[in-house]
């Protein structure tokens, strides 16, 4: 069965969706956040962690891929769920922001990137076309496209140039694609300038992709123009297409945008705090590593109900993360993407009820709220 | 309910011994692997974890546990059990091989040793009383007395010296002794002398310890040293009591001393080789890292039931480990100790059916036999 999209229920009072992606390996209900697995593994989590979070799809990098374990690897076992051992669905990004990070270590040109492996010391190219073959060889349920990044505060023309580049490759890229099981998505470029992000999702738009994605963003832009401008090129976006909002982002950062009508999130948030000892909760962010919790026997979060929370206190947390203790990263890790699965979860179910706008309204004013008591604490 | 052991089967071609351990928290059957949970963790791995690979017993250190939670942390909470939920037993390390481990950071006297942390760089002292107290506050199922250790080659005069204040500090810790449901183990010194391992065995076995420990073996000796050491001293000591040899050892090295009537074991062999790459398999040991295993679609060891190997490849847990991501060491660490408890498992089943004998000399026979293949390899 190929790739297909259908919506549900619409919430009266914003532009807010639900949908179900689906494909032969199985279903997501959208809207929907990606915990993030860049190395086929999300850091420290074991695949039947993230089936009990209620993970139904993930994300990996085709551009860290590509370097290690390397497109043989993938093929000779037939593609990442089967090397990882991960029952559910995989998106791959086509490794045009990791290229981007690297500035000077490549050279961009029309025909692609080329780079120099931070494993070896080798040279490898990365074009439109073999992106697609790695993330054929990869296997992933979603491919996107490779586009060239550049800071969403670019000025015009620059953004014109990069803008432009993308769309001649993600032609290339829908030509280059060879297994009709694999979606493949185009990533709506233009920066915080709203003519180019108009022309971006027009000319995109005109083509069979499965998905669109709105890139640029949280790559140097504040809060405020994040919000404006996902509201405004979500609109731009073909209604019957699952929207994906590209490495977004803070919880009311989520919030925000399903209001807009994205449909998909990812965002290395969640799993990169907890690695620094921070916990998302109904209270606001812990940092559980602070003096003030190191003879807390409370949970992380009183109100959670992942197995972090049901089981371990604060100070426990707390000897683990000063210890240097891997335990400690770990537990954070399932709480954390339990916050963002849950709130995805109460974010579906707000839509199904017609009731999206309040709660979403409600939830970022207690997350802003805590936030404010927590800098204050 | 206060600590008691009683004996079960005896295997009659060796000296191999069965026997339980009853506490009011639960009971161990012996011959026992203790994992090492240094800090109130084992390294990467949650409690239910070590539940599920049926581990009944794990081993803390008073030392790293004196430094960091600290006395009252555990007083709080009322134990490590709590602390870190486990619901097992705990055995505690006196600090005694830490504190020998320090040579350059420690005064040693007759009251005990002072040294600086290597957290804060303040100074403490661990007298045989403070070490009671701190294992009290901790509430281990099963604390050590402080021991003098030194090298096992030391000199006669020194041996004998380091065994004299082993043996005062032995009994100051019992004359410290508070909480009556806490079991007090001594430690037999004497090096690799065996008129002061006698001497050692005799004076203590005639006060009333819970157990007794064989310590400073694998400090410096040889294999062979230390297996004809075990085999003395074990026999030296009460045959009513549990036997623990410290700090001990490779699988060959578990075979034989259960073979000379040994009851217990501690070793971070299990885990500290994980997290380097290498895992216990049943045809020698496996170093995942190797670029033999890079395009390998086996499990580790195709004859084990862990979860690890019945999930993932080497091929897999190669690229984790080429990746320094922890999901890599985490499941080495469930293989390994899955090894090692497996092993003692079916230790105790040859000794139940009498023939450990001739059980100990086929896996000695295949281990060295692997051991001799994997370095040809």
């Amino acid at each position: 069965m190929a790739f297909s999209f259908s919506l549900g229920a619409r919430d009266p009072g914003s532009r807010a969706r639900r949908g179900t992606l689906r494909t032969s390996r199985g279903t997501v209900e959208t809207p929907v956040f990606m915990p993030v697995g860049t190395r086929a593994t999300v850091t420290g989590i074991a695949p039947d962690e993230l089936t009990a979070l209620g993970a139904s799809i993930i994300l990996a990098n085709t551009y860290h891929l590509l370097l290690r374990p390397g497109p043989d690897q993938f093929r000779r076992v037939g593609g990442i769920h089967s090397f990882m051992r991960w029952p559910g669905l995989v998106l791959t990004d086509s490794g045009g922001y990791q290229i981007f990070s690297l500035p000077d270590e490549r050279t961009m040109s029309e025909d692609g990137a080329r780079f120099r492996s931070y494993i070896d010391g080798r040279f490898h190219q990365l074009s439109p076309e073999s992106s697609i073959q790695m993330q054929t060889a990869i296997g992933s349920d979603i491919m996107m496209v490779l586009d060239e990044c550049i800071a969403a505060t670019a000025l015009e023309n620059a953004g014109r140039a990069a803008m432009e580049r993308t769309h001649r490759w993600a032609l290339r890229s829908l030509a280059a694609r060879t297994n009709p099981e694999q979606a493949l998505f185009a990533i709506v470029q233009g920066g915080l300038v709203p003519s180019l992000r108009q022309e971006s999702a027009r000319f995109l738009s005109e083509h069979p992709f499965d998905g669109f994605a709105i890139g640029g963003l949280a790559v140097g832009d504040t809060r405020a123009q994040r919000e404006d401008m996902t509201a405004f090129a979500a609109d731009l976006l073909p209604p019957a297409t699952p929207r994906y909002l590209m490495g977004v982002g803070t919880p009311p950062d989520l919030l925000v945008a399903i209001g807009c009508g994205v449909d998909m999130f990812d965002c290395v948030i969640p799993t990169r705090l907890a690695w620094q000892g921070t916990g998302f909760t109904s209270t606001g962010r812990v940092r559980v590593t602070r003096g003030a919790h190191q003879a807390s026997d409370e949970p992380l979060d009183v109100a959670c109900t992942c197995s972090t929370c049901r089981t371990y206190t604060r100070a426990y947390l707390h000897h683990l993360m000063k210890c240097s203790e891997p335990l400690g990263p770990r537990l954070l890790t399932i709480h954390n993407l339990h916050y963002y699965l849950d709130l995805m979860g109460q974010a579906r179910a707000a839509i199904d009820a017609g009731v999206y706008a309040a709660f979403a309204k409600q939830k970022l004013y207690e997350m802003d709220r805590h936030e404010h008591g927590e800098a204050r604490a």
